[in-house]
């Protein structure tokens, strides 16, 4: 491997180019972003080699780190612009929609869909480290489609930064992901929405936050332009996990008005068996 | 301060016995807890020298530590059976019924209504530690309510242990902390029942959660023995939290079922704003 290109030099791609930096000392990345200054930190912080918006012909990996509603035009566009022997990932957290658009399109062999489940509630090239997608989970779906030589690109690059590699079609990491992903970031959110309107008449009301609100709250710090188009495009399946989710919160709200304690008690500890869930995956 | 009494040796009782007996060697500290494993366990870790379920008569300080529906039941038997150099602190999370029960008791001068703003989401001897309250938060109520000179015993033991005192009646206390606490634990059990009965039909669902996830539903792991009471004690404050926070979750459900991109992407870069007051509290 000797060029890779990234466009979208923020919180992920930047991770991956200072990952693959390390690893391959010797690797040419160029790379792109919509934002000149993120363009201009990208490179002070050693990220890129040089800024350009297209890969280069004989590019091995084009890596395609940009909000989910701009990659179906983007993946278009940089398809038309490659050489025979590269490949484009896409590192989108929805691929429903995704792989859909790409379905028959001539050069499908020559792009992976993938979504590793890395990040934090930061955002920019100055958010990212090289060490964010250590040991985490990279998914790959519809590998089948994917020319066979060319996946060997993506594995040694995968391999090299330590990711776990899984896979699943389209329609299932996008129905996983709404409830364990999307979900909390919208619970999040309203959370903190919801603290901020009591803040307006009560202006003292986050003295007292401790670290479980934090906790609870810190995706509420989540990059908009990454978050908002997830949304709308994993819209069925987060639909059904919202429901779940406000459908117990007023069946949760009528016992606490009732008084019910013994009843809420059985329910939480029935929850608690996320303990044993939750220990078991690290 | 030579003899302090604790009874719930639990993560928050625990942990006070612990810091106490770092700061102070020459302390005895006798303890009682209603789980016998418990009180073996409070033994073996160090943290009581003695066993007994009333406080010797010349304790300097007694620390009720269990959970909020047995505090004002307790509170009435220990201050029956205390002598008159004893202070009575409770640490419980809700302070407005606690403090109306005890408004006319005849030893209103010897109790002390407390808060630490610290937990974590484990609970009994075995989860505390001495660093848990170090530079938290302590809220105290209605202080003027407490004898002057028994206060004395409590700021030497509060300010030996690093805690930043905070003073606040007690309707206020209880409706901060519903919104800065207690919806933080309902917003996280009910997310962890949501995912949990998906799991149902789907059994993986568990397997692409990453630490988003996990941050948002790490309350959920909570004793329900101490967050059941908590909900029914605060009803009212609790009710208006949660009343806003499922309309708010309504209508970003309707913003995702319209498709409203724009419209999320608005809400969230308002909602950003808790970056700022989050890092102004560090």
């Amino acid at each position: 491997m000797k060029k890779i290109h990234i466009t979208g030099l923020g919180l992920l791609g930047g991770s991956f180019a200072l990952a693959a930096k390390r690893k391959f000392p010797e690797l040419t990345i160029t790379g792109w972003d919509i934002s000149t200054q993120n363009l201009h930190e990208a490179h002070t912080l050693g990220m890129i080699d040089s800024s350009q918006e297209l890969p280069d012909p004989d590019a091995d990996l084009v890596i395609l780190a940009t909000p989910g509603d701009t990659l179906v035009g983007l993946l278009e566009r940089t398809l038309e612009n490659i050489g025979n022997e590269t490949l484009v990932i896409d590192l989108g957290s929805t691929k429903e929609n995704l792989c859909k658009a790409l379905e028959n399109h001539p050069k499908r062999a020559q792009y992976l869909a993938a979504h590793p489940i890395a990040g934090t509630e930061y955002s920019g090239p100055r958010a990212a480290f090289a060490e964010l997608l250590d040991r985490k989970v990279m998914i790959l779906c519809e590998l089948e489609k994917t020319d066979l030589h060319l996946k060997e690109k993506a594995y040694e690059l995968f391999d090299a930064l330590n990711l776990k590699l899984r896979f699943m079609d389209p329609q299932e990491h996008d129905r996983h992901l709404a409830f364990v992903s999307h979900l909390s970031h919208i619970s999040s959110f309203m959370l903190g929405k919801t603290v901020l309107q009591k803040m307006e008449d009560d202006k003292n009301i986050f003295d007292m936050a401790g670290s479980g609100f934090a906790s609870t709250v810190r995706l509420a710090k989540s990059s908009p332009a990454m978050w908002a188009p997830i949304l709308t495009e994993n819209k069925d399946n987060i639909l059904a996990a919202l429901d779940g989710y406000i459908s117990n919160l007023s069946e949760i709200r009528e016992k606490v008005a009732n008084g019910d304690a013994s009843s809420i008690h059985a329910d939480f500890q029935e929850i608690n068996k996320i303990r044993d869930i939750l220990d078991l995956e690290k």
